[in-house]
C-alpha cells in the first residue's frame, strides 16, 4: 500500500521529550514500512524516520504551535500529494481532518484528544465538511462523548518495547508521577497520596507554558524538599530509569484521558500502576492481574491498595505490552483500518 | 442577492481602534444592506452591522488571534452555512480559501494581505485546493508577485466619508504618522525627516505586539521630547483630529504595502499626503493633484516637496476621496465582482 500519514509539525518525529502523538506516528511509519508498505510522512525536516520524509519546515516550528498560517503551510502540503498515496491517514487535528474533504483518496483521520464539550462538538461540525474522512479512535471511551461520529477503527497506542528493558528489581521505594503540570493530569494528587502515606515521590513532567509553570508554582514547588522530588522534564533514558526504579507509578487523571501512553511504558517495564478508573485506564488495564484500578485517587492512600500493586507480577504485566502493545499489533491495525477505509470509500 | 460575508474574527466589526481589513467588512456589510441585498455578516458577538449578524463568540477573541482551533469554529461555522447563499465573500485567510473548496456556491475571497515571498507561494497552493474559488484584490499592485492566480475583480477599500469632516484649515504646523510601529510602516523615516526639516512631528500608532514594542523602544522612543510626540494609538475622534490639524501626512512606506488605507484617510480631511512610491501609493494618488509621491523617503527631507504638499487644494482631495473612496463605490464594485463570480462559476 502507498501510505500518506501526516504528523502534526510542531516537534520533530520521534519528539525528544514529551509529545506521544509524535512518538506514536514515529512508530507507526517505521511498522508500516517493516510490513513492507511505502510510506511518505508529512513532518518536520529534523525527524528521524524509515519512511520517505517529506517537510516544508527543516525543523519544527514548536514556537509556532497551534498557528494557521504554519500548520497550514505543512498540511496543504502533504494535502495537495493525497493523490500519490493509496490511503492518507493524518494525525494533526480539525484543520487536517477538513483538508481531508478536499481529496479524493481514501482518507482517515486519527483522534488522539478527547472529544468532550467544544471539541467534539467541532468534530461534529468538521467531518459535514468532509463527509468520505474515516475516523480512527485510540480507546473505545475516547468515542463515547461522540459515537455517532464515522468511526472506521480503534488502534490503541504502542510503544518500542526494544527501548524499555525489562529488568525488575524488586519494588524500589518511591512513588513516580509522570506526565504534564496541569490538574487533569494531577501531580498535585500524587503529592496527596505520597505526604499521606508518608512515601517518597519523584516527579517528572512537563512544565513549559504558562498555565503549566502557574499549577507548578501554585501546587507543587511549596511541597518540594524532603521525600517529594521534582526532577524536571525528563529524556527517554531518565524515564526508563525513574520507571524501573518506582515501587508503583501513580496515575491519578481526573479526565477523560483518550489513552495515557505512560500506563504502558510502566507496564513494558514490569512496574505496577494505580491509576483511577478514568478515560482509557479500564481499557489498558486488567485490575489485579496488570495494574490497580481505584475508584477515587483517594483510595491510594489505602495501603492495602499499595500491598496489591506490589503483588502483581511484573513478567505478567511485560507480557501484556508485549501482546497487546507492539508497534506489530498497531502496525497490523492501522493496516486494518486502511483496508476498511479503502473498501468503504469505494463503496459510498 | 443572498450574500454571506465572513470577516476574520480576531477584532469586533468595525474594530474599536486598528483594524482595517474590520473597517473595510464593516462598510462593505452595511453598504450592501443598503443597496438592496441580503447579507449575512459572520463576526464576532460584539460586532454592530445593519446585515445579520452570526456569531459563534459573543466577543472577539483577540487573544487567540492567528490560532487554528479559533478561526476554525468561526469559519467553518460559515462554511456549513454556504449554501443559504448565492455567493459567498471570505475575508479571513488562507484557511477560510482552502474552505472555499468545500463548497458548491460561488465563492470568492478578497486577498486583504501582500503576496510577496511565503504567502504569495500559499495562496498559490491552496488555490490548487480550491478550483472553484475566486480572488478578489484591493490594488492592482497587490497582484503583481502573482498574476497569474485566479483574480475576478480589483475593489478598492473605501471609507464612510460622514465620519471624516472635510473642515480643513489652512495648513497645521507639525507632520503627522499613522499606521503601527514596524519598520515596513516606517515610523523612524518620519522621524529623521522631520528631525532634519526641523519640524514637528505626532506619531499615533499601534505598539502592542513584542516586535512593535521592541521597534518602538530601539528607534522611535530615545528621539521623543521636544518637537517629536508619540500619541498612541489613537480611536476614530483623535485620528480625525489629528489628521485635520495637520500640515501633510508621511507616509515613508518600505514595503509592497497592498492599500494604505490612511492614504485616503488622510485625503478625505483634505490633508495632503507625502508618500513613497511603493505598494499600491501610485494608484491611489495622482501626484502634484492629490498627493506627492517621491522615490525615496530622504527626498522628503527636500523643502520643495513640503512646498509642493502645501500648494495641494484640499477641496480637490476631497473631491478625490468621494468620487473614488466612497461606500456606494466599493460596494458596486463588489456587486459587480459577486456577478463575476456567480456567472464563471455557472460556466466552468
Amino acid at each position: 500500500m502507498r501510505i500518506g500519514l501526516i504528523c502534526p509539525v510542531w516537534f520533530p518525529v520521534p519528539p525528544e521529550a514529551y509529545g506521544g502523538i509524535e512518538r506514536v506516528v514515529a512508530l507507526l511509519a517505521d511498522g508500516l514500512v517493516e510490513a513492507g508498505h511505502e510510506v511518505t510522512l508529512f513532518a518536520s525536516g529534523d525527524s528521524q524516520t524509515r519512511a520517505r520524509l517529506e517537510s516544508v519546515f527543516s525543523t519544527a516550528p514548536s514556537e509556532w504551535i497551534g498557528h494557521t498560517y504554519w500548520e497550514m503551510q505543512h498540511t496543504v502540503h502533504a494535502i495537495r500529494r493525497a493523490d500519490e498515496f493509496d490511503i492518507v491517514n493524518d494525525h494533526t487535528g480539525l484543520l487536517g481532518l477538513a483538508f481531508g474533504g478536499l481529496v479524493r483518496v481514501p482518507f482517515c483521520h486519527t483522534v488522539h484528544g478527547p472529544l468532550e464539550g467544544g471539541p467534539g462538538r467541532m468534530y461534529e461540525q468538521v467531518v459535514s465538511l468532509a463527509p468520505q474522512a474515516k475516523l480512527i479512535s485510540i480507546s473505545l471511551n475516547q468515542r463515547s462523548p461522540k459515537p455517532g461520529l464515522p468511526w472506521i477503527a480503534n488502534c490503541p497506542n504502542a510503544l518500542d518495547l526494544s527501548v524499555y528493558p525489562f529488568r525488575r528489581k524488586s519494588g524500589g521505594d518511591y512513588l513516580l508521577f509522570l506526565g504534564r503540570m496541569s490538574p487533569d493530569k494531577g501531580a498535585h494528587r500524587a503529592l496527596a497520596v505520597a505526604l499521606e502515606m508518608g512515601l517518597p515521590l519523584k516527579i517528572a513532567a512537563k512544565c513549559r507554558e504558562p498555565l503549566e509553570i502557574r499549577y507548578f508554582d501554585e501546587f507543587i514547588r511549596p511541597h518540594l524538599g524532603g521525600s517529594i522530588e521534582y526532577v524536571g522534564e525528563v529524556g527517554h533514558a531518565d524515564k526508563v530509569e525513574l520507571l524501573m526504579g518506582a515501587r508503583a507509578l501513580v496515575f491519578p487523571i481526573d479526565w477523560e484521558e483518550p489513552f495515557g501512553l505512560v500506563v504502558i511504558e510502566a507496564m513494558a517495564c514490569g512496574t505496577p500502576v494505580i491509576a483511577t478508573r478514568r478515560g482509557a485506564v479500564p481499557e489498558i488495564l486488567v485490575h489485579g492481574k496488570t495494574g490497580i484500578i481505584v475508584d477515587s485517587y483517594r483510595d491510594m492512600e489505602n495501603p492495602t491498595v499499595l500491598e496489591e500493586a506490589d503483588s502483581l507480577d511484573p513478567a505478567v504485566l511485560r507480557r501484556e505490552a508485549e501482546e497487546r502493545f507492539s508497534p506489530e499489533h498497531m502496525v497490523a491495525e492501522y493496516v486494518a483500518a486502511y483496508e476498511a477505509t479503502i473498501a468503504t470509500t469505494r463503496t459510498e
